[in-house]
């Protein structure tokens, strides 16, 4: 374990656990145990009770639930039907109106998500896409975290904690200007999905600085 | 198994095998075993020994084998240093080399990859977004294959083979128009990631039709 993952934010405003690929890491797991918001999508919910955790509510379309399970947590389980939004946003949707009171209003909820890739890969495409609808439709600060590494949604000029090697990729949502401070190979506007990959931090931080939205992807490992 | 994987391709120019997650499902490994061109990056070699395929060459930067397979395969193997390219550039651009005086030039040759998904997100991401890339700029036809689907390229208008309730993605690649026929919703120049995903053919085929390229996903599984 290196100093990023000692020193990982474990508590947010919400916790979502989709049904993609349940994580082995430390670290995502640790996150679900103490999560005191967490919201699971219904095909994830086997795989939390299995390490005997139990969420603040179930959300699905009651297709992936058998009825024990249903009658088992009907408390907790919301049945959305809606086909327009996948599972994340429903979960989501459903997160951010639990939370409302809880939380000061003037400040944009943190949200972690967990489980959200993996499995189908338009849905991993899908998920990772919808941190940065999420940062600005839903007004949330999204984080995903995977058995890898994690996303977060940059806006403007932002700084990121790091290590010297730490593994870097940013993917460019509508940036005209994107430059970079501390990385290995100076940032440009890039177009492509590939062309921000495999960069590389050069200390214990870096800067970002775009004229829109970015997503920047960081690994636990760092290259030997 | 359904019609589309008994119908599935198996026959490529060339076959790629790079160090993501090593496929499970039948049909990739099927792709694998029959392959007359197998290209290995260094890190995925292991997995394809044991199911006891050699293939017709390994490419790496010698980070990812040890000794012992190095000097076992050394007539195969071939180190190339770049740092610019990432594994699965380096291995197609040794393929397009190789399989060069086999081909009819006037034809582009078929690429199948596999093993280009899974582990760390942003190479998943790299990966994917690089087979327009090599479409482009390398004059391939590149399909990649999961354990779920694959993603093939489309330019212009292109119909695809389907079945009814097959689900399928579209990811736009600088499309100004784009259009469906007979899916179930219908396309329009979608500008996020997550905008293409979700949809469901509704027959034995479908149409897509865009001014530019465009990355279909179809899964091998049919929605009950």
């Amino acid at each position: 374990m290196n100093n990023i993952i000692n020193n990982f934010p474990l508590e947010y405003d919400a916790v979502i656990l989709a049904a993609g690929d349940f994580p082995h890491h430390l670290l995502p797991i640790k996150i679900l145990k103490q999560a005191k918001n967490l919201f699971v999508c219904d095909g994830a919910l086997q795989n939390l009770l299995d390490l005997e955790i139990i969420p603040t509510a179930i959300i699905g379309d009651g297709d992936s639930l058998n009825d024990t399970l249903k009658q088992q947590f009907k408390d907790i389980y919301h049945q959305v039907n809606e086909q327009e939004e996948n599972d994340l946003t429903k979960a989501t949707r459903y997160a951010i109106a639990h939370i409302d009171k809880q939380i000061n209003n003037s400040k944009r909820p943190r949200f972690c998500y967990i489980g959200a890739t993996g499995k189908r890969e338009d849905h991993t495409l899908g998920n990772i896409s919808l941190m940065v609808h999420y940062y600005e439709s839903l007004g949330i600060v999204p984080t995903m975290v995977t058995d890898y590494g994690w996303f977060t949604v940059g806006n403007g000029r932002k700084t990121f904690i790091s290590m010297p090697r730490q593994q870097v990729s940013i993917f460019n949502f509508g940036c005209e200007s994107l430059t970079s401070e501390a990385l290995r190979y100076p940032l440009y506007p890039v177009k492509e999905w590939w062309q921000g990959t495999l960069n590389e931090a050069l200390a214990d931080y870096f800067t970002i600085e775009g004229n829109g939205r970015y997503l920047v992807y960081q690994t636990f490992d760092v290259k030997e």
